[in-house]
């Protein structure tokens, strides 16, 4: 039987999605609650590959058991008393067999928050960025509509060897002030290896005048790393939703 | 030369505020820190004994030395960086002889946050407390509303015997629902020890049901700890604002 089963996660305390045989990650763990409760080995395939400190607030994973003896709509709860406190299991389901969180996902949703003022907080410390100097919104969105669209995002991906090609559609890329925050919305059709971090980090240069708003076309056309800003700090990353219908 | 010092903590992985030989409080690790710059032993008092998982959003100390070599403005700045993440100092300086942050504070404000819905939140597991069954606000203002002014909170006190009176005023008292969130804002002119999480907690068995809206008067006049709710969890409380005017 396969299942989908949709969670959230605090990344802080994790060295990323992805299992490492010496490190504590967040599909190590599920992995290890799945397998210790259906008494067998369960791998679990997750729909992003976050790095560490990087959080979930809507993450789908699938895995595939016919040793879960547990009424489904029970299993977010026992599941969730198994795991620690900084993983929530939101609901497990039974899923068609040709599903695939990672492949048949169509849209990806990330938010970036910085904390844009001169004291750091320790409210927000484990899921924003602290950046002290003033940065212009204004600025940073006219930059980010530059991004909108199928593009070549080389340039903003790090390890680009990882993948045959870097076209990737933006639907949308909106940057909001809110008080002290500053949160950057952006949806694809899919990122590459750091995309969103370093188009964050670019966006950072952009508004506090590092480099011009018109910068944009320039780097994109080097399909050059280098060409970019640098790549902003995992906390302020949250993958927010992913859409799997067409 | 004394001086006052502006901070906030999250006090999740303190045991405390209070100074403790072998365990780490706030007290202890900015005690710790203004040694170390001062090259003598320091001593902070704190504006509130706060417990093991008590946050403050403006907490006040005052301490005395003739060996801060900082400029003031600059204060904040060298202590936050041989402070942990969890404590950010707002602010630092000079004041009277005679202020004491604790004996002189005329008011306070308390902030407690529940969580109320089934699923647990990896996002506000720090600083808000998880309750599942529902509740019913306007129950829990009715029956706060008969806590506001002055009374004997012995009922609402664990340790009575610490203090010689029990007598305290509350100004205002209030219960306001925002999304899934239930946030409880109380000032008075003081508070016992666990005052506000045993408040809390009686108001949760109002709001669920279990004790009855009229129950407080009752409550209060038995001057009886055991006629109160339970003590509500610490990670909800958070020191809002300390007032030392008249």
């Amino acid at each position: 039987m396969k299942y989908q089963m949709q969670l959230e996660f605090d990344g802080t305390d994790y060295a990323g999605w992805l299992y490492q045989p010496d490190r504590v990650t967040v599909q190590g763990t599920i992995q290890n609650m799945l397998s210790e409760l259906c008494q067998e080995p369960i791998e679990v395939m997750g729909c992003s590959r976050t790095d560490s400190g990087v959080h979930a607030a809507e993450y789908y994973v699938h895995f595939e058991t016919n040793q879960l003896q547990i009424p489904l709509d029970q299993c977010h709860r026992v599941f969730n008393s198994h795991l620690p406190r900084d993983i929530v299991v939101h609901s497990v389901s039974e899923c068609a067999e040709d599903l695939h969180v990672l492949r048949s996902a169509k849209r990806k949703t990330y938010t970036y928050t910085i904390l844009n003022q001169a004291l750091s907080s320790v409210f927000e410390r484990r899921f924003a960025t602290h950046v002290t100097y003033p940065l212009d919104v204004d600025l940073m969105q006219q930059a980010a509509n530059d991004l909108i669209g199928e593009h070549d995002f080389k340039s903003f991906c790090c390890e680009p060897e990882r993948k045959q090609h870097h076209k990737r559609h933006i639907y949308s890329l909106e940057v909001k002030k809110s008080n002290h925050f500053i949160v950057i919305h952006v949806t694809a059709n899919g990122f590459l290896y750091n995309m969103v971090r370093i188009i964050v980090g670019t966006l950072i240069e952009i508004g506090r005048g590092h480099l011009a708003k018109g910068s944009i076309p320039a780097i994109l056309a080097a399909q050059n790393r280098a060409a970019a800003g640098p790549t902003a700090p995992p906390q302020g990353l949250c993958l927010k939703e992913t859409d799997y219908e067409d």
